[in-house]
């Protein structure tokens, strides 16, 4: 299934885009697509079969604004330096173990929101990431594929980073990840079993026009299953978080000086094979 | 005003600690101790004028449990070496602008709590933080002064670290930051109006009985104004969001070898002046 959110920021409704790509209403079956709804299997079997019926009312997708497609994310966990191409133009070695830092839900905003270059910001850069929507409590797992198990789904995520908020201004990078719009996610969360492979699936990124990064999670140093694994022993992963798994190469920060930034005006697109497609607008703070 | 929240995890009601150290329940006049309430002011004197009248029924607190003083909070910030003492003992230079990293809202307990020693830990330290919770949305705030008044309030934090985990396992701070329950808030939430100066306050955190950290926030390297300040620049703050603002000098890590990291059956106890008190005992997760 292919679940999503739609209306006024904060007052989104639950929606499913079918297999005709016709979206179609679910409130009168479910309140949200929130970690409620994601942990309860029989609920989505329920969605899935009223789907396959037929019987889900039609929405006017016309002028709909989608939201991102989860409600109320408890965290946004970011893998960094996850893939091979990535870690060589940053000029850093390939990572021993995951590098983890945090965004938190709030930077989350829908797939085609505009996106705020921050105030006094020089280094605003795109990151186009798979993000993977859990969907059991995960704590301590002891495999990559017990670890999949967890996942509820699959969506496209923009992890916008300033770099030089994250790498020259002292402590973490947290200070670079979590300026407000900063995760863009969506348009769809699309359910675990409709992914058959994870770590084969392209990534896609334009500015304005112009393709700036064509990966694949095959070039992933540590796939979906073992990022999964392998966070859930330093943190409980709860139904509702966000894991994003990191970004292939062609980031501005990879590129030759001048680094060609993001500015106001300029407009980014992000595609993930059968995830579907953002497009944010930036805009200054 | 001390509010504060009783009952079991999950399904706390709002409670209020009066002059008398009578706990009085608040849930006729309101839902929660939560972002809706602590950002607004005429609700929060509503509280404060029956709680003078005497008209708020009491709670019987024997064998009540204490949970976190605020529900639904968004994110917790934290501020690294954010005392001078502590950057001298970690050996670390001062920093030129404040430390910054993120702790997942869902690490918050109850401040009697059992905190949990992750499975594998070797370096499971103890830091004693004054806790600022936000009352309304801060946004590239201009001076310390106007961020104060953004403060609804404060609290004891325990900001419960791992060190192998957040210094020696690559990546950013947040590894050994976000293990479950390592974030013990309260008892209470002291409304901003009852804390004159927040740079004048003795912190003091004892392991098994004996006093490890003592210190004041007239040390902080970044007063609470300037930290607030500081961080809405990189960030929007959101009523109900917290911000850790470091700890004094006297953890585990700043002694010499063996270094007494905690374990199982280890009690810790932090007080911070006019804040009162926490107890927990270590378990293994």
């Amino acid at each position: 299934m292919k679940l999503l959110r739609v209306g006024p920021a904060g007052a989104e409704r639950p929606a499913l885009l079918d297999q005709d790509g016709t979206l179609r209403d679910l409130s009168a079956l479910v309140t949200d697509v929130d970690p409620a709804l994601l942990s309860d299997a029989a609920a989505l079997d329920r969605l899935r079969a009223a789907a396959g019926a037929g019987v889900l009312p039609p929405l006017d997708a016309a002028g709909l604004r989608i939201g991102p497609p989860v409600a109320r994310i408890g965290k946004v966990v970011c893998i960094g330096l996850n893939y091979h191409d990535h870690a060589r133009e940053t000029g850093a070695e390939p990572p021993v173990e995951p590098v983890v830092f945090l965004k938190a839900a709030d930077t989350v905003v829908g797939p085609h929101d505009t996106v705020l270059v921050p105030r006094g910001s020089r280094k605003t850069d795109w990151e186009v990431e798979l993000a993977v929507v859990i969907g059991r409590t995960a704590r301590r797992l002891d495999s990559a594929q017990e670890a999949l198990a967890h996942v509820a789904g699959y969506a496209v995520a923009h992890d916008v980073s300033e770099r030089e908020f994250q790498l020259e201004r002292g402590g973490t990078w947290d200070k670079g990840k979590n300026c407000e719009t900063f995760n863009p996610l969506g348009p769809w969360l699309v359910t675990a079993d409709e992914v058959p492979d994870p770590q084969d699936l392209r990534l896609r990124l334009w500015v304005n026009g112009e393709l700036k990064q064509d990966g694949s999670t095959a070039d992933q140093i540590f796939p979906v299953g073992e990022v999964v694994r392998y966070v859930s022993h330093f943190m409980t992963l709860h139904p509702g978080d966000v894991v994003n798994t990191g970004t292939p190469a062609g980031v501005a920060m990879g590129r030759p000086e001048p680094k060609p930034y993001l500015r106001a005006g300029d407009v980014v697109e992000l595609e993930i094979d059968g995830l579907g497609r953002q497009r944010q607008e930036l805009k200054d703070a």
